[in-house]
């Protein structure tokens, strides 16, 4: 049996202004070439199919006639699970329909409850939920943290686990000692959200979304697939693709399959100089680029001039001041000044440019709009 | 063969800052009941399914389960266009997989081609589109009017027709002479929209959604399901229900089957005093009540009181004014005026207070910040 895991496909993801969708589609495509070459049983995608709640019209329908093309068409059966990043309803309009075609999309605990059967490999489902929803569904307040809900959900699938069987789980969270990048946004800010791996030992294998980096975690039977893309400049120097887990009676034999995108993400660090007489070179003039870059001082609008040379700049660092921030940025007490000087600081650390008199004004007149006067509430 | 026609749900609908959204579950929950008795061959739903293209999680929610029972649990095969309120990309969404069970979503023009075939009866629908959309569908951009643009379908669909067959057509317009009601959203602003009757002839029965009156026109071969509801005070004194066709070897026979909803619309028309004294008695305390009153010249806050004995009051006309402005505003010649004027004049006449100086100053500034300065552009 061969299943296929992918995740964190993002659609309709906006990176520093920059809508993906074109990437996306791309990306895609080749995918459901592959797929076509793979002839797999089964497809899970473990969450993180749409980047918001409310993803717009080109998103929905590009997971609409993808999902068409690989479960209408080419007839494979796919499971998705919702992320942190997807909006439930969204997501799992229509899937009682869905369901008759081994379209199987779970977003709810309950679904827990409902292993999904291909070819007698059992695999059961762990939608994302926070730590408040998990707390609502047990009725238990006493849940103190996150690995304390997802080990309840854990417990009542084990009660349903026949040993002789395989049974594979599908989750959409963080493995205790997994990679991070930039563009997995915490799922409950403020608590620890890390899940230990001994939670998941009956299972033959976890298959799991969230992590972007395809080789997140080192383990015998926890696995990510990474995302679609590179979503974080952070990203900028992993492969991205999908995992073929081939199923026997030797075990499971795991392999990762890269494709190569559309355009990459690049960071290039240098002087500017050197970048725009182009001693610096891309490895693809078109690639997405962040630039950090020292010599800045005495450029005008250094952005405009990188992008006529690379139009796809999307961020600009000054590594002077980036090495400066380093050591000083940390030590700021931020009690001592205004709320204006903290904006007009993070304005300019942002940016590299100063704030106008006209823009301080605006910041000033809102924030008093804000506080009612008093500037520091 | 029994066909059940129903249009104008208008989920989501919000009226005078009031959802209806329990009065639209309240009606759906009895209409499925109803059809659980009427053990239809068909259910069409001719339009405005959604009041808007972006309808709320609760509207969305209503739709997929009420569309789930009546499809997937009672096994009825159901025809779904839109109207000119939905969003044809949230109401299409997944159709694909909704054909396998016989739910025909359809919102696209090259529909007129994919008549759906139910025990021998053809249905051909005739999803709304607008003028431009007929334009360029048709890449005709001498199409003058909406009547042309929609006899250009008719004769694509014309040319398919078996005269031998009973040809059926589900559309959302407005047939030339049918009754208007307030909450008609006009089709295209600034054209003539209405398509006379003879273009349907060749039809034996045209179900048609966007008037919402049961019996918008008469017609031997035309005709409208009205409303899911009361939508408009217009409407106050319409019965809403289904409509029931019966089609057999003796032809089609239609029957209008009312259904009671939570809360009525009433208009309520009579002196303050005498609504305050509850000399005036309304049908039910709880419906959705329009106030038209005299002598509400020295109360302080009408609505507020009113609420206090009449819940849902929804509206209040005065009365007086209104006969005054019946008489005159009609004649007032609006170029004698500046925009000022026209909008303190139009706020006093739709909420029977007279503007604040801050509300007057307000509407000054904006005034002038978008004609820049030249208050009368």
């Amino acid at each position: 049996m061969k299943i296929i895991h992918t995740a964190d496909w993002h659609l309709g993801k906006i990176l520093n202004g920059q809508s993906l969708i074109e990437d996306q589609r791309f990306i895609l495509d080749k995918f459901i070439k592959a797929m076509s070459e793979e002839e797999p049983d089964l497809i899970i995608i473990a969450g993180d199919v749409y980047d918001t709640s409310y993803p717009n019209k080109e998103a929905v329908n590009l997971l609409e006639t993808t999902i068409q093309e690989l479960n209408l068409n080419m007839h494979i059966p796919i499971i998705i699970i919702n992320g942190n990043h997807d909006g439930r309803s969204r997501l799992n309009y229509g899937s009682k329909w869905f369901d008759k075609t081994s379209l199987y999309i779970r977003t709810e605990i309950e679904d827990i409850y409902e292993p999904v059967n291909i070819n007698g490999v059992k695999i059961f489902t762990l939608p994302f939920a926070t730590l408040a929803e998990l707390k609502d569904y047990f009725r238990d307040n006493s849940i103190e943290n996150y690995e304390e809900g997802i080990s309840l959900c854990l417990n009542e699938i084990s009660k349903q686990l026949n040993l002789n069987e395989v049974n594979l789980l599908v989750g959409h969270l963080t493995v205790q000692g997994g990679v991070k990048s930039d563009s997995e946004r915490e799922i409950t800010i403020g608590t620890v959200e890390e899940v230990q791996e001994k939670n998941f030992k009956q299972f033959d294998r976890v298959l799991l979304g969230h992590l972007h980096h395809p080789f997140s975690i080192h383990s015998n039977y926890i696995s990510y697939s990474g995302s679609l893309l590179q979503y974080s400049f952070s990203e900028a120097t992993q492969a991205k693709g999908y995992k073929v887990l081939q199923l026997s009676d030797e075990g499971i034999k795991e392999t990762f399959r890269p494709i190569d995108p559309l355009r990459s993400l690049e960071v290039i660090e240098g002087s500017y100089e050197d970048v725009i007489q182009e001693n610096i070179k891309l490895k693809n003039k078109y690639n997405y680029v962040q630039f950090k870059l020292s010599n800045l001082e005495h450029v005008t609008d250094p952005m405009l001039h990188l992008k006529s040379i690379y139009p796809n700049t999307l961020s600009l660092i000054n590594d002077d001041l980036a090495l400066i921030a380093e050591k000083t940025q940390t030590k700021v007490k931020l009690n001592n000044r205004t709320d204006s000087e903290i904006i007009s600081d993070f304005f300019e650390y942002a940016t590299d440019i100063k704030m106008s008199e006209v823009q301080r004004q605006t910041v000033e007149q809102m924030l008093s709009q804000l506080t009612g006067g008093d500037a520091n509430l």
